[in-house]
């Protein structure tokens, strides 16, 4: 009983959340009169104390005392004596525990956020190197388009800050304070929920107090976040495992983001992307952990709830590791724009610019100038040639409207400059979306 | 092939945003110049009339054609000729469905909206009828400490305004127009994204092709606000079901809410809140689904992704039956507050309230107030009374400090009336919420 | 990149495996000639000195050697000297870490089994003195027919029994060494996998070098089974808690497996059996973990296969210490058996016995006995008696048919007397079920 | 209500399964005496006129009759009177639907059967042609060693055969009938569920009324085991995709498996892998849905349990597209083993064999001999030439030990050749296991 029981071995990560929650309360405590100033002096100087252990020695993992709360309520009590027993006025280990976890999910956030930030930083900055390297553009890895590795790039930093949003609307929704709750129905005691919420930056308390000790969306709303940024970084890390491999050889990791093979000098697998991908399925792991556990759950507090920690826990860990080595890589890789010029070269790619092209110039519909520019491919494929290489009477001879105008939109450069539609990949409109995003995230001009 | 390639029989619910968005994109075409304005006026007028032909006999589920694009576009051909063939002039199909799709779950959170604002109606409703009704309030299930039935309520109140909140993120997150990003690389054409995005209500054109084709977040962030709420509801529907049980007897679902049996006139089995806790798992599966089947997915569009419909469209048929179920079953069900009462007085559920009384107005310290009570409550049992039934000099034989000022707060009205720290469950806090909330979502005063 | 990528903080607890499958290898080596009987001692020994040491001291967390294959070579190195090189001939971590992670889910599996069946002895147990202890049978939550409790915790000896065939099940299909695969192809040297499959209790070698290196099914196994046995846990932990609760009071949990509380004495938190009802939404989150882990992978190993034991680990603590809990409970419960049948006898339980009467001796059809029924438990309402109390008159006066043999039927003792059909709730009926129970689980007669 | 309660809409798909059991049941009656042999001839009699019905015109979709059994037993009662209404006795909806469902179930474990086999067969007919074709074998998807596509392709034999036995043990495991079982508690009419239970191909009866009805674990051991066969799927759809890309170049996929583009004739996407791969996301989220939903279900029937049905029918639809699509493409692909080989050709994949001949033959500790290869690999990345190519004398520099007989192993085919290890890709060695699979999957020899 004692060990399925036990929370210590987890919720000691919540400790400097504990003690911070613990000094509003006593602080509010004494100004509205419910414990003596002395006591409130004392109990203060105690959580100091220990707040001073605990960051020099860790927290003692003693399973007799079941959580975080009572073995720092033991402590304060062989420090200070029976003034302890003052602390725990007014409150429960309910709503202190929500109160804890919820202020850790909050820094967990604020943790994030800069990570995120540190990611988007440095995509855009190899963005910025890479308005022009042409690559092919993929759908369903089969190359469609030629594009820009800066647009490819930047795509990544509109998803992240898509997170980055996600994160922030969870930061405001989570944002209020459960302390004062209770066990679930509130207190008698002339507390001042405001002057708690405000002393632990909260934007106000919450408005129920059964809701408050049976709430447990924040941790939710943080995993379900989580789980869509680690989406997003499994969809890049992908992408680098297929680049890196010699087939497409668009990109070298370096040292050390990969592991090398003492037989295979040559070789290097990309593992911490391979990593991320894999962390992906963990975090959403996690997701469905705590929203199978809450499910059916009735009010106010289950013991169940306690569930909710290592699964959140475990998804900070594993999200920050995957953000951290994902802008390692980032920063760090050498692309190989010779090789992504080569593929996007060979293909076709800019069989659509052709299409288009008869239907702007020569007013084709645009299903009838597609099947025109299919007859071009085959020919060119036929005769082993670019299409740019084909000779001008041959296209004629598919369709007289062909003027050597086409030619200067066949060759990659002048595709991916073409497309300067708002979002496209034309390096203008590249540099001018990394112009906004440089100056959204402060990065200098 | 043909089988697992067709994604008609599904996408056809997308048929209104199709027809929306292709006649916004060809206004604008028109208004750019890229089609002459009659060929736009043929345009516009035969998806006037297919839409006309949906509305009164569906649509065409024919395989051979694929999708709700296909179908259009060639029943488009078949009214208006060869000029059909202009209206996917800087366009692709990638661009269209991700701008439709993305209309529709914007449509879904547009019909999820007021059907929450009515389930918290019905609750701010039903809680203003019991802001006095005394009930147990449980912890594992257990009588703690009474509460007020309204305050119980209110508790879910609070959690539907959060799952308001999360879908009006989801939604303001979402609401940018990915038309125009055409097949992954924007378009040499000279569209303006901007009108398109104003005529379909976006606010804006999304900011890079690539990102727009590929991204399925609003998807996922749709189906985890979904969630969430499906949760919420699991909660209060394990709560009817226990109370709808004969041991419990604290609410009776009305006829319509709940299935007889022919020979057990007396038996109401409260299947519809089963189907709503049973339908959070299946939503939750959705969830889970597209989260998996977006996992390591490269750039851009991959087939992969039309499996984002079928679990997008599965949730929210089963959320909307579900709130659906819920606000008709909170409106109608009858509640047997004299049973909840009964329980309330039973159980001792105020003996935390001598505990507080005792450290308020004895001074002692929490944990030895709390140590006393136990004793207290042990007498009681042992004689077989209610704590407020015990003879004053018998608990001075355990605390000559105890006063006969005590037995005020051991009835439970008492215990509720006191609770008033902000969001607790004295009815005046009560009150005061409810005014807020009434407030809130436009309910009179 | 140390931190992502090293695996030891988890992987130690593969060790003991790890040497097992080492010292298997090796004497194969020595056995096929492919290294010297000397060597051979040498790192036998080696690996039974560092065995002594992990068993002693624990494994040294050293993330600089990444794993626990590093970490043992390294120190195999330390004690003997480059002859430790010779160990890892013919083999690879690929194959090693495969061999090790098997073995240690079977082992996991070996640990699971007599759990659950010390489980089904104590529902055996338990329900042996239970076999005509009248229940409501539930459906719904709501009173439906006369059951036996012993024959309510046998529904549970049958699921636990599921469980322990799909354990079996996966032990089976996962019982093939793949040792020998090494890194994916196979290896050149002279090796006998057959031999180092038998000296490792396996019933022989993969089939496949690739899949060998590259199947995870067997930890997939173990989760699927392991998260059907926490369902089941989860269902009875459910009925724990409502049992438990003071409306119903049919069960008492014992003080080893509650958490009382200090002010009210006569409150017993039913936190065991919250936790396992938690534990099954983690155990499942793992499940998905894995599962979302191993999607599109490509042959041969990936590193996000590195992902498989955190899950699995965790599972199997999460499993082992429910099912003691679970355990522990049923063993130590007090079940209320006069609250049990009190409820029985309340809500008319037995009218479908006689509904079954009136088919069976009046010769009515099914559905009209039911219309007839109802009626008659109308007016058992109506006038506040129990079925077996109405006049004989008054029941006649509704079908002449009924006569007062009907009555022998309508108490609860007769009317689960009278279930005997195969698996019915008669207590012949279970107590036979439970006599090839205790024969099936080795329990005495 | 109506809409959220009814399940004809989906459990229509039970028809065949309610027939087959309601004529098993009231041949049972008649036999055992509870019915007239006349009625039990029309009951019979009307049952098949309504399957007649069902198969030329299906179920008729009436929402106010709510599911299959009440629409086929009001159809009864149209065709033959009151008679009809002798059908249900001595069982309940409770165990008519468990035995339907679990009947259905069984079933679709009978389609999927075949459906591996044939897949199996697939696999089996491509590796036996391409058992000498050398490809690079990936760890990481980075060449790391040669192997056959045989090989590979058996790798997937291997996946295969064990959802087989998986698909296998759950029919065993589910081969129970819970006919008779009636509402939860047994019946005490004289009924005789082992005739039931045979005429229906179970192997014998359930053992406990309650478990019974209150089962659903048949139906998550075929989700768990679909589960399992679409990540295998996933894998070999992933290896398709990536193939497939320009670069790699490994696998052209057939016109029936492939969209092409009217516009670049070239192009092939790989639609259908796509879809299996995305399937498996859905797969697992039907999985989840029915874990979550089963979760703390107290014993016996709830009405959550109807949403047992829509996840499995949801899975079993697209468990049968995925492998039909999966063995169309396996037949039909077209692997270009000239691309293939020249990959394996590049990139030193042959390093491990000259470390291999160095343990082997000049008698080096594996670890040494390793280091001695990197330094050979780096010598010839440095002159651009192939393992082979390098002079003796060269090689003799980094270690005198090295002789020319070592060159004949630096050669593709001699590495796959010289794997002979069991299960190595060596082609006598992918052979012997070709043979022994198609012996077992019935292929000729």
């Amino acid at each position: 009983m004692r060990e399925i029981n036990a929370s210590i071995p987890f919720d000691k990560r919540l400790w400097k959340q504990d003690i911070a929650g613990s000094k509003a309360h006593v602080a509010m405590l004494a100004q509205q009169g419910i414990v003596s100033a002395a006591d409130a002096a004392a109990i203060t100087g105690g959580l100091n104390t220990i707040a001073g252990e605990y960051e020099a020695h860790g927290v003692p993992e003693d399973l007799a005392l079941e959580d975080i709360h009572m073995v720092t309520e033991s402590r304060l009590a062989a420090l200070i004596g029976p003034a302890a027993g003052r602390l725990h006025t007014a409150r429960s280990r309910n709503d202190q525990v929500a109160t804890d976890f919820r202020l850790w999910v909050r820094d967990a956030i604020d943790q994030v956020e800069p990570a995120l930030a540190a990611l988007q930083r440095a995509l855009v900055g190899r963005a910025g190197d890479h308005t022009d390297s042409v690559m092919p553009g993929f759908t369903h890895l089969q190359s469609a388009q030629p594009v820009t590795l800066g647009h490819h790039l930047m795509a990544y930093y509109e998803m992240i800050g898509r997170d980055r949003s996600r994160f922030a609307d969870a930061r405001t929704r989570m944002n209020r304070s459960p302390l004062g709750a209770a066990a679930l129905a509130g207190t008698g005691f002339n507390i001042d929920r405001h002057a708690t919420a405000a002393a632990l930056d909260f934007a106000g308390p919450t408005d129920n107090s059964l809701d408050s000790v049976s709430d447990r969306d924040f941790a939710l709303d943080y995993l379900m976040a989580a789980t869509q940024c680690a989406l997003h970084l499994s969809r890049l890390a992908e992408e680098f495992i297929i680049w890196a491999s010699q087939p497409f050889g668009f990109v070298s990791l370096s040292d050390q983001w990969s592991t090398g093979s003492s037989i295979m000098p040559q070789k290097r697998n990309p593992d911490a992307a391979e990593l991320v991908r894999g962390h992906s399925g963990r975090i959403a792991g996690c997701m469905v952990a705590l929203s199978m556990t809450m499910k059916g759950l009735p009010l106010a507090y289950s013991k169940d709830m306690q569930d909710d920690k290592p699964p959140v826990f475990e998804a900070h860990d594993l999200l920050g590791l995957s953000i951290a080595a994902m802008t390692g890589m980032v920063e760090s890789a050498t692309f190989r724009t010779d090789r992504m010029r080569a593929l996007a070269e060979s293909g076709f790619a800019t069989a659509t610019d052709l299409a288009d092209w008869l239907v702007r110039e020569a007013g084709l519909p645009f299903r009838e100038a597609h099947h025109l520019t299919g007859r071009v491919v085959k020919l060119a494929e036929d005769e082993g040639v670019k299409l740019n290489e084909l000779a001008l009477e041959k296209l004629q001879a598919i369709d007289p409207r062909i003027t050597d105008d086409c030619f200067t939109l066949l060759g990659v450069d002048a595709s991916v400059a073409s497309r300067t539609s708002h979002g496209g990949t034309a390096p203008s409109e590249v540099r001018k979306r990394i112009a906004e995003a440089r100056a959204a995230i402060g990065m200098g001009a």
